[in-house]
């Protein structure tokens, strides 16, 4: 299957991430392929950030999207994940879902390790979207700058397993949530070291990716996922222009 | 006070109808201005339409809203609100937050109102981000295709009477909520012929728009809502990375 | 227009601090009356006393808010608020909920801060009976005794601007809501001192009473806010009679 | 033991079904005493209802409860209830509560059946207060004018077996709660006619009242059901000026 | 009435406890019995360690309940109660649902202290499955080995009322749920000493038992308490076999 | 990897259908043993029934899922899910929960499609238990007896795919879930026949047991899915017993 990982910030360090990331964990028959943002910010950490990501996201998604089996949003916070999962026929997966998901499968309770305090905000508010601030336990995030954010992990590595620790002896964690693409690849990184299970966003939604191509369960053609609905439209991407009239009846 | 209202679509027809009703609920010394979304779709009902809606009203926000008191994003589901609220060192509202905090103070459950099928996943999913689903009554619907977005008012509008009708009795509304800017100034037509309030999200915008100026609470320069914090970024329009410089320390 | 605004408690001195406020927030052409309960207690910390309250209130407002525009009760907590409304057929509102409305169009989660420990327990059911809890990031609360209610800004000002900025460092608030008539006017004189936007009561009141009279939204004639039904009574205050009377076909 | 139980209303044919149902239902060393409410309505349906119904309650709680081992607001909706909790030393209870964690205790989902349409929103109010609109399966009411507060359940008993049927067939409701002290003694008197088990809330608060009596858990004197704490006051009832004064240390 | 209280677990010393406990709080013509589990594990903190709990007190509630007009599964966690409550044409309570019942009627938010640490997680979860969450103030639990589990309150009792006094300062508790069959009777004991109201579960269940048996409520023939369809079994012990043939119509 | 299904029921038959659809769902790869219970009932529609089939999954994991890579409990309702995985070190998965997983990663509110009317309440609790009542849109349930647990599909085909049809249409469903083993392979053999996408618990189980294998994330030292403590026990399965004192530090 052709696997399509989009990068919704401007960043060509976290791409790379991401891919080793992606490629460590697809199977061998998937061909994966990241896409960098043309435009936007090194990473989201707000929601005016988010907004921009996610258009350019969907942008990337319409263009390149028809050409693969499934495409992930890759960047935690899921930054136009709904909009696109309309537009394309096939599967469209956010890091925070899918996270989610494998933390659901693994414990009860889990709590989201960031890179940033700001980012918690919107992080809460993405998981509160999802329906599951039941289950969260907390966000806990480093409160340091970033000196670059191609290297938090060799940076402030000793500090997120730190975190990670205290949310499990006083956030009662049973599952951490490495977040954010800059971290890909971490949770990797960490087995063994950890005493609950870990996991990441690029990991989990490769490998969902691959259950939802697998699974072949459809695709919406009535309800709210179903495509747009035809109308007047003026400036948009072409590609994004072809997808609404192909879904014209 | 300069008050500016962004149409995050395409709808000149639309445009005109906020315009008119923002001067009606205007107070005599608040000047009005309307602008339309240079890009986009004529009326948003999806998520995908809201990301497009949103990207272009952070554009005409950064552009515009320097130079004004306050900014509503006039769009029924309020896209873009929060990330312009951070990037703005106004008052920013949006049409479905000023709606139900009107309906929030004229009783305690409310019912929504809308002109499509389709746009109720998104205008719920609007309510729930703002923490009142156990507010929310119901989300009525017309089922019928719109000839112009235009003039869903007149062509329509005993058909909305009745939804609004069969909320109250149904669904245990103690206030009716018109929603979308296409219904703008229904609210005031419709006065006495209904047996609960009513509100529309234009009339509520305005006059919030204008508390907000008066009260002077202060804008944000810590916490979720502080403007975005510096980092690379690229091909953002001027404007944007005129207000991200500006809000560096 | 006519404002009215009722303190239920008997404390002649909160009263001048709602009333100064009130003035300073109003219209030119607004015209504000301010009364004091009857009876009752200096200030409601409890739910004892908010019984109390509210049925002083009620009486106030049966008597005198015929003739009014728009009432208010000036008390946080809103003791009678959702009866009075029932039984007037003009925009009732409360310190809380208005305070509240004005600090979700501002940001998205509020801190209360509040004069006394015992207080926090009554707000915070008076903040989920408006479901808003999942908005509310703390109570934070002084915890020393009150020499005077009518001089807590002055005895404890400096005590409740730090209660303010631990809300945001600690708590997450982009809002700070200061609660309680007693702090009538704080909000307006700790403008700049906060690090994020900041609202009280009455002044919030005041400013969405007149925008629901503006607005002309309609009284309810169905619904769970109709007038109460014509039936046997005994012993109410001859105003309440007179509304009972009045509201019957 | 000595059992208070205090119709908040003025109707005395109501104060019999009452004393009644609370007779059949008291072991037979409680003595029981039930007051009415020396000013109100004949029932109560609505929050300005509730109001002055709160205020009979507390005054006569206040006058006869230190006289009695146990103290119960008798109507459904519990009006003042938290608060003469807080007021006296010994255990208050509602008609409401006490139907739930009787409802709660005999199976997951309960529904409410209630005597007209107009109580229904107070009702969902009130559990919603008690924090258990999870388990809340539906709320059903007679639509038909009642010709006499103390006849309810001969005149419309048959269409209220209909609404419990109903409840458990198309709602999911598991028990039934007869809701009202005018309903007082149907669920004894519909024993074996319902498919599900059927509680009502005198009987329940009863039985309650005499286990928390026997249970001796004591009275708080921290948190926020400890007495009041000492300021001034003006206007109160003596009785309650004495309580006040009592809990002074 | 003949009152069986189970011991889902093997702790012959906790049954003891239970015994004392049920004995002092029951009313004179109540005969108790109390059974300990034939197999399992001394006391249960787990998920897992629950569901042997649970089939054990299937068992016997299955061979002994008939005999008997109420069954209490006596174990704070309530293993198997709904499933016991849908064999049984008698009231079937728990430690859990039974003390909370009484605390909910005492106070508005509880604090529940425990045995253990690991104990929390299950709890929680128990609490929330009774949808009760929004009253839980906290979970707080002895951090030390047991030494023996019939001697908890003996060996840990000072360190219990410091867990309790820190709910009721600290985290707004109004009442305390004290644990745990091994705690079952440290209520009674601690009478005088907390500053608010304290139960415990055996007691609770005890009244509450006796109060559903006086109601006379009546048990479930239809909804999703009535007894289990009949269809095709294996294996079961003979007492289930009997109930399920004997509740097929 | 070598993955176990555990059929918590006695049906061979539906064993069978569980094995066709696992073979069918898994990789290449992967090696599928699917045991019956042995003792129990032929299908689990209720609480009681449910305990039973906890323990039996139990003791078939203790016994056979340390010698596997990932263990499934494949009946929808998860018995005994969540205590298995405290006590196997490798991955447990539910029915319901990997249900839920990819319905999630597919739409925003799914419905459940199950075969009997009595089994919807246990369905929605185990739902709330894992925290997604917000998504979920209805359960709908066949209302007419079963011939044969395992030739629903056969005789109830069309009447399962209206009941999907009437979930999308009128309750708003983005996807559906086929609940139930008996339905193992429906939503493959439905592909293409509805509007939205469609996924069974058995076909997802496979695919997320094979991605939390691939995953390695790691087994939970602490927190409230370690091992059970150390502790007396008696009766126990000696698979269980074993796998008690392995955990023993």
């Amino acid at each position: 299957m052709r696997l399509l990982l989009i990068n919704p910030n401007i960043s060509d360090e976290v791409t790379t991430l991401i891919r080793a990331e992606a490629k460590r964990s697809a199977a061998a028959d998937t061909e994966v392929t990241v896409l960098t943002a043309p435009f936007g910010v090194a990473y989201i950490e707000t929601r005016m950030e988010a907004i921009v990501g996610a258009y350019a996201s969907l942008q990337l998604a319409a263009e390149h999207g028809p050409q693969h089996d499934a495409v992930v949003v890759a960047a935690f916070g899921d930054p136009g994940l709904a909009g696109i999962r309309e537009l394309l026929p096939v599967p469209v997966l956010g890091l925070t879902e899918s996270a989610l998901a494998s933390a659901c499968l693994l414990g009860h309770r889990f709590s989201i390790v960031a890179i940033s305090q700001r980012i918690r905000a919107w992080y809460r508010e993405v998981v509160q979207a999802n329906g599951l601030e039941g289950r969260l336990a907390s966000i806990r995030a480093l409160d340091r700058p970033l000196a670059a954010i191609g290297s938090v992990q060799e940076e402030h590595g000793e500090r997120l397993v730190e975190l990670c620790e205290r949310a499990v002896a006083e956030d009662g964690a049973d599952v951490i949530v490495l977040a954010g693409a800059p971290l890909a690849g971490l949770a990797r990184s960490l087995r063994g070291r950890l005493p609950v299970p870990v996991v990441d966003g690029v990991s989990s939604a490769v490998c969902h990716a691959q259950s939802l191509v697998s699974l072949q369960p459809g695709h919406a053609r009535r309800g709210s996922f179903a495509p747009p609905p035809a109308k007047p439209h003026r400036g948009l991407p072409d590609a994004i222009g072809r997808l609404l009239a192909a879904a014209r009846p």
